[in-house]
This record gives C-alpha cells, sequence and structure tokens, in this order.
C-alpha cells in the first residue's frame, strides 16, 4: 500500500521508519520544514517527500501534527486525499478528535479511524524518532463509525510495526484511561519534584524516586493543552488520588495501623491480581 | 576483620554474600532459623554459622533483624561481643534506632554506627538475596556520636561491598529525606492503584502506568511499621504532595492554562536541573 506521513515529528518520525524498516508498503512524508523531510529521506525513513498533491497516491494518510491542526489539515485539503482511503491520527486524547474528523472525511470522501499508539519520548522533533519506538506497546484504535474493514487494515499495520497489542474503544473509554494511566503520573511526577525535599536527594534516593520523578522532564506546553483538553476525566482521576492518598495519611496520622495495613493490603491484592507481582529493586 | 552478620533476610544474605563475593573479611551467620543460616553456609554465603558465643570474635556485628528487634537483641546479649567492637544496622528509619542503641552499646563497652543501605526488594526472605543488590546503590551512615575512625571503617566496607556512595547524616535529616524519597513513593502506588481504572489497564498503559505503580506489590506488615514509625516528616510530605496535586487540579479545573504552565514549567526547571532530563519512554 501507499502511505501518507503528514508531520515527521518523533511519532511520525518512528512511524515511518518503522514502515521501511519492517515493512513493505511505499511511505512518502509530507513536512512544514523540507529540511526535516529531506533528513527523512537520507535516512531512508521515507521513499519520498509528498507535495499535497501526492497524497492522491495515498491509500492510508497518517496524520501526525499537534493535534488542533489536524481537522483544519483535513478540511482544507480534504479534496486532494484519493477518494475511499483511511485518514487516521496520533492524538493522545480522542474525544475531541473524534467529535470532527469522522464528519469531515465524511465529506470529502474518505474515512476516519483514530488511533493513539501508545509510545512516547520526552522529545518532540525528528531527531528523537526511532524504528523500535513502538516495540511490544499497545496501539488503540477508535473507530469513530469507521466500517470493520478499515478498523482491521490498521489494526494489522500496527501488528507489522511491532506493536504488541492493539485494543479497540470508544473515545470516552479512551480518554477516561487515559487520564488514569498516563495524564495521572505526569501531574503526579510534576507535583511529586515541588517538594523542598527534591534538590537534596542525591544519596538519599534509588528506584523509587527514580520512577515517581521521571516523567517531571515535562513538555509543559503541549501536556497543558493535553491536560485541558481533556479536563473532566482528569480531574475526576486526580480527586480519586488525593482521596485515596489523604485516607492513607489520615490513618498514619491517627496511628490507625489496622486501617492502614488493610488500605495497604488491599493495594497490594489489586497489584497482585494483575500479575504484575514482580520482584524488582526499591 | 570478622565480620557477624545477626538476620539473614534479604539485607543480611545480600550483605554476607556481597562479603563473601566482593572483601577477604572473614563472615559469619546468625539466624533464628538454623535452615537457612545452613543454606547460606551452603551457598558460601558465610563461612560459619555463629553461635551468640562466637560474637565475641566479631569486629563488626550488623545487625539485619526487624526493627524492634535490635535494641532488645543488643540489650540482652552485649555482654557477649567484643569490647570496642562495632555494632551497625540497616533500618530504614532512623530517629528511633538512634535514640537508644548508641547509649545501649555504649553501656556494654561497644560502638553504635546507625547505617541505611539504600537497596531493597520486594521480598524479604533470604531466598531473595543477592550478591549484587547494592552495586552503585547508597550506603547513608548515621553516626550518633560514634568515632570517626569507626565511620570510616564502615564508610570504606560500603565501598568495598558495591555500593556506590556513601553519604554521611543525622536521624532528623535521614527520616526527613526517606519520608520524600521512598515512603511517599509508596504510598503513592497502593493510593494510585485503588482507582477503579486500575484493573482495566491492559492496553491503555505504558511505562508511566507502570512506573508509578510499581512498588504498590508491598509488604503492609512491614511498610505499617515503617509508616507510623516516621509518622511526623511523612505527614508533612504528604500534605505538600496532596497540596501541590490540587493546585494544578484547581488550575485545570478553572482552564488556567497559564498557571498550569508555570507550574509544569518550575517542574521541569527542577528535574533539568538535577540532571537527570535523560530521554525515556512515556
Amino acid at each position: 500500500m501507499n502511505i501518507a506521513i503528514v508531520g515527521l515529528g518523533v511519532i511520525g518520525g518512528s512511524l515511518a521508519k518503522a514502515f521501511t524498516k519492517y515493512t513493505d508498503h511505499t511511505v512518502m512524508g509530507l513536512n512544514r520544514s523540507v529540511e526535516t523531510a529531506k533528513q527523512a529521506l537520507e535516512d531512508g525513513a521515507i521513499h519520498k517527500i509528498a507535495t499535497k498533491e501526492d497524497l492522491k497516491e495515498a491509500d492510508i494518510v497518517y496524520m501526525c501534527t499537534y493535534p488542533h491542526h489536524i481537522a483544519k489539515f483535513v478540511e482544507e485539503n480534504g479534496e486532494l486525499f484519493k477518494k475511499g482511503c483511511i485518514v487516521t491520527d496520533v492524538c493522545g486524547i480522542k474525544t475531541e478528535i473524534c467529535s470532527k474528523l469522522p464528519e469531515i472525511c465524511k465529506r470529502h470522501g474518505l474515512e476516519f479511524v483514530g488511533s493513539h499508539p501508545m509510545a512516547g519520548k520526552e522529545q518532540f522533533t525528528y531527531i528523537a524518532s526511532e524504528a523500535e519506538l513502538f516495540q511490544g506497546a499497545s496501539y488503540i484504535i477508535v473507530p469513530c463509525g469507521a466500517s470493520e474493514k478499515s478498523v482491521e487494515t490498521i489494526k494489522n499495520i500496527a501488528m507489522e510495526l511491532g506493536f504488541g497489542m492493539t485494543c479497540v474503544t470508544t473515545p470516552e473509554e479512551h480518554d477516561r484511561m487515559i487520564a488514569f494511566t498516563s495524564q495521572v503520573p505526569h501531574v503526579l511526577a510534576c507535583s511529586y519534584v515541588l517538594s523542598p525535599c527534591c534538590p537534596k536527594h542525591v544519596g538519599f534516593s534509588a528506584g523509587s524516586y527514580r520512577d515517581v520523578s521521571r516523567v517531571a522532564n515535562i513538555n509543559e506546553t503541549l501536556w497543558t493543552d493535553l491536560f485541558l483538553s481533556n479536563k473532566e476525566p482528569l480531574i475526576t482521576e486526580l480527586n480519586i488520588l488525593i482521596n485515596n492518598l489523604s485516607m492513607m495519611r489520615d490513618a498514619i496520622g491517627e496511628n490507625d495501623s489496622d486501617r492502614l495495613r488493610e488500605l495497604l493490603k488491599a493495594s497490594r491484592l489489586i497489584k497482585e491480581g494483575l500479575g504484575e507481582g514482580v520482584i524488582s529493586k526499591n
């Protein structure tokens, strides 16, 4: 198939590299900065630098630009796409994009399938892209009314690219789960390192500090947008966390060892039940 | 030197294995269960199974039993120890042990140096012990009035055993820092997995979930004791965290993107300032 990737940042660039390394599909790349597109061509990450006019050759278009840019781009250039082609994206939040793209695509005779590859980096440019970024990760698909055939196509490609699993869901369920699995840990890491103890941690810390603080090295502009565009689910999860932390704090404050032990045991049983009770260093 | 290790659990056992693997010191082990001591001898982790009477041969005694047991043991058996020998421990909380042991040791003509090797596992028995457990970790020393010579001795041995650094501090500073670096992440992991979303995370999660939830696989009996014996510093840190989380939640709730971006930027600058801004997967 002919694949077009619009936006060669860390995700678009990694998709391109995975396509050319692991599949037989033909890949063209369209990027605002021509230098980056040239670099991608030189690296063998893409077979061809695409113009908007070339989009008529693509069977699937992967939109890998900033979220707010996607609807605008497809709205303005949809007539240039091949009729019946699949348009997909890589946005981390789905309710908003799925409220617009299916309708815009339909109007232009295209089919939208929402995607969220569950891998990323704390760098966002093409330089940081790598063919192996997705190895073993989950590829979430949000069909938004797309045909089973198109969903299957996107699913099969994900497995070709090296993803470990696919997962089909609704925009609402996606955003609720992502609030828990990804957004809360980022808010948490940033809240944690604001303690006055943090700058003095060397010598006193080990794996626990390292793991909780890791993603505090955040791109504050991107994540401010991501947090605000998933406001309700994120606030719900933050309130659950703050409430659970407060329960534990109160049990400690009241020397209520029975209550504290019960809470910790409940946590252990959940974690063990998920088969994640592996040995690891503190 | 002659080394005695009292208590061959995961820490005592790992110390024994590191001593026999990496140093020329002679190691004897004293353990409540004789089977474990025999296993350690068979493994070559110790050179000899010790009786209490053998303690008179030890130049340094590493007390690796449960915290509340240590004072009792030294109180009852201090007369059997060699006069002038160094007694040290591996407790994760120091204010309490340092309020008793220096005085008990002095009364018996021994010298106490508090220790906290910053490594551990989510398993607590000899079976999980390994010579490499301490590689590159920090070894915290709490002198509690011990002579410089004894502190130097303990410090040098730590480096022989494979620790990456040593750090000398007071019991109060130790407990304040440990509340932040180790105890808060454990309370946090347990609070996090109590979200109703947790059991459904598979397919929606990646590194962020894995890292925050890792230590939820907790020994609730041990950690209830550790939390309650460090109540004040831990509650102070939990309140700081809850407060920071609430600030971020409120900025999100009020759509205050400027405020949110500022908070996240402050976090990033702290993390970057610590030289920990490495690339890693989300």
